[in-house]
């Protein structure tokens, strides 16, 4: 099977686990068999392989998040990245193009496109597998997949199947309702709208040409900028006649909001954090390294992390975004392709981070313009480039990087250490990259 | 006035706030006129001064404090330091013979004994002034402040005067009683023991010589740890016959638990903060750097530290401490006489540290056996010391100092570095202490 995954944008429902730059599917919440703990990212990904070992996984998503996600799926994983966000179409069709034009793909053949974030389990993935080949067989232009509704839910599309069974036509879409509206279409039989669908990639390559003048992925590629933005539904298929769903009626969640999350959570505390018995329906997050204490609440949910402390009622979690925009603070935390790193401590003259590099892994080859910077080695050892000349690294060990200074390191193990940044005005903007001749 | 105050022990139920190191009087938590915030014991050194601006305070603590209270009165406060903890009557004892001894002050004086951590006001001190006064008549040997109930506390001891009217003798004192009881007595116009009281400084060291065997203030000092522990209730006021009792009807709040603490707190949020509207009866103490969001929440305590992260129903507060008991974590914040430290990140073979040192302090010239030192000035200028080097040290200097290499850093001005420690051993027994040649 191929398979786009579409990996959206920042979010701050999920704050203060999701930020600007960690999107929500990033976070690392859900317990594996071994202890340790994946992303819904790192989840969906190893469910796909469960399922189809030779599944070809496409990961559709912003230029931004292409170190996270090298970070957390491996050097291997494919990317078609975005170089501006455009809406769900135009970024559905960069992908299909490079299925296509890069990865060789046949036009012929069918694609899968369904959000990274769901919470699911196995069964999703077998139906998508029954989706994807669907398509193949080509009674259809467009095969969507169809969740069955649990709730009258104001937060979804409705599509109104021909007939009952398992595939039917579609004969309407219905815009997100209010609830009795809802309940209506319910009891005529509709589905949610859950963004999957499967089709042929010349379909939506096809599509593609349509709307917008392209000659092929690079083409696309460079005149993204361009493109004007529009959703998939309202672009294609809404206007779509030939198009079947096929009905799903196993788990799927919606992981959008501090309430759903906490449901999808098998234990109640992830992190360092002790709850008094006086505590009923509470979740603790904790990202931190000292511990948080709960006592005598109901329904609450606590999430700590280096951007900040939520305690919120898990309903009124929902509304959090107005309170979240106000926030005006840095990036305290950040995946990188070749690691990680943590805010410490932010002066007026001075940064102090806390830099983790992967075992083989390096940094750009990078100077900055406003600030000196000092490494102390804590943990590993490796290999410093400062001005062009080498110098081996290991715990104890000093470099001093003055503004202007060309500098890289090479991890040759796990790497860790403590940056000192001093300057008037630092900046993740302060940075140049050079070649390293 | 000559006025004692005991600074008492460590204390968890102001947890993260307090620690084992740092008690309750000394968190910043109350709003001053201009805007900062000043802590129990430097509110109540305040309020003496401007009630008695030539009272002499002397404030009785363990050797733990010194440094702390030093921080935040300054170098002139005058200590009597207990070297171990012995209960209040040593204590007491200790403090009279500091007086008399090393301050010089005539024995038949009077000395006023209160607690530090109360939370009162301006009237209280009046009353202390008062009561000095009354126990300079000698009417008494002993006179108590009796505070006025305000209901039917199972915490306190009673106190029941012979009669009505400002100051009266003690018919008798009742141990903490049953709700029921406590009723009774406070019909029968019983009054609260807080532990406050005045007497001739001859007269507290003629009860401490019946029950001690010491000749002068360093003789106690050299003995104390052979002393019985014995409150000063228990060995004294107890079975005294010629007691008197004055009322004190104003604010006097006993600030122990998160429930009294909010109470006492003028604002709802100190430090960064932010509650939703659907918050009521919430307090946030936040020392972190980073903002707590509240939302949706009654009658809730949050406090955030470098210790850890407390949220907690208002009530329920009060039984903490079993749970923090269980937390065994090191020290991440402390104040001491030069200035501050802050725990920033602890690995298995390092532990990163910010230190700031007050302008003209320094730290004592010492040596680690087990760990490197690696500094990073981010802030001001001054000296450092390695092995007998003098050194200009400003920011963006860096000063490494192997294992065993004697050190120590001067502030010229206020001085802010970041220590690296590194070894396989860090602990902060690992300290020796030279002289400076």
């Amino acid at each position: 099977m191929n398979i786009i995954l579409l990996s959206g944008g920042s979010g701050k429902r999920l704050w203060p686990l999701s930020n600007d730059i960690r999107s929500k599917q990033f976070i690392k919440i859900f317990k594996k068999q071994d202890g340790t703990y994946e992303s819904m990212l790192q989840r969906v990904y190893r469910q796909i392989r469960e399922v189809d070992v030779d599944a070809k996984v496409t990961v559709a998503t912003s230029r931004a998040q292409i170190s996270a996600i090298h970070n957390q799926l491996g050097e291997e994983v494919c990317i078609s990245p975005e170089p501006c966000r455009r809406d769900t179409f135009p970024a559905m069709a960069l992908a299909a193009a490079h299925l296509t034009d890069i990865q060789g793909i046949d036009p012929e053949e069918s694609v899968v496109v369904c959000p990274v974030d769901p919470y699911v389990e196995k069964d999703y993935f077998e139906a998508l597998k029954e989706l994807f080949c669907q398509a193949r067989k080509g009674e259809a232009n467009l095969v969507l997949l169809g969740m069955a509704p649990t709730y009258p839910s104001e937060k979804y599309g409705y599509i109104i199947p021909e007939k009952e069974g398992r595939i039917s036509f579609v004969k309407t879409f219905k815009e997100k309702p209010g609830t009795e509206k809802a309940k209506e279409y319910i009891a005529q039989g509709a589905l949610w709208n859950g963004g999957i669908f499967a089709c042929k990639l010349k379909y939506l390559l096809q599509k593609a040409h349509e709307l917008m003048e392209f000659k092929d992925y690079e083409d696309l590629y460079e005149k993204y900028e361009t493109v004007t933005k529009i959703s998939f539904d309202y672009a294609v298929a809404e206007k779509e006649p030939r198009i079947q769903v096929m009905r799903f009626a196993g788990e799927w969640k919606d992981i959008g909001t501090w309430n759903t999350m906490t449901e999808a959570m098998e234990e109640a505390v992830v992190g360092k954090g002790m709850m008094a018995e006086t505590c009923e329906g509470v979740h603790i997050v904790n990202e931190m390294d000292v511990p948080v204490l709960a006592m005598g609440l109901r329904d609450v949910v606590i999430s700590a992390s280096p951007e900040g402390i939520l305690v919120a009622d898990k309903e009124q979690s929902s509304y959090m975004k107005p309170y979240v925009d106000r926030i005006d603070q840095q990036i305290m935390f950040a995946e990188k392709s070749w690691g990680s790193y943590r805010v410490l401590d932010v002066e007026k003259g001075s940064m102090t981070i806390k830099v983790t590099l992967h075992a083989g892994s390096s940094m750009n080859y990078h100077s900055h313009k406003n600030r000196d910077e000092i490494w102390t080695v804590i943990e590993g050892a490796g290999r410093t480039i400062v001005d062009g000349m080498e110098q081996n690294i290991k715990a104890g060990d000093v470099i001093t990087m003055s503004a202007g200074c060309r500098h890289t390191v090479i991890a040759e193990t796990q790497l860790k250490l403590i940056e000192v940044q001093i300057g008037e005005a630092i900046s993740v903007q302060d940075k140049e990259k050079h070649v390293l001749e």
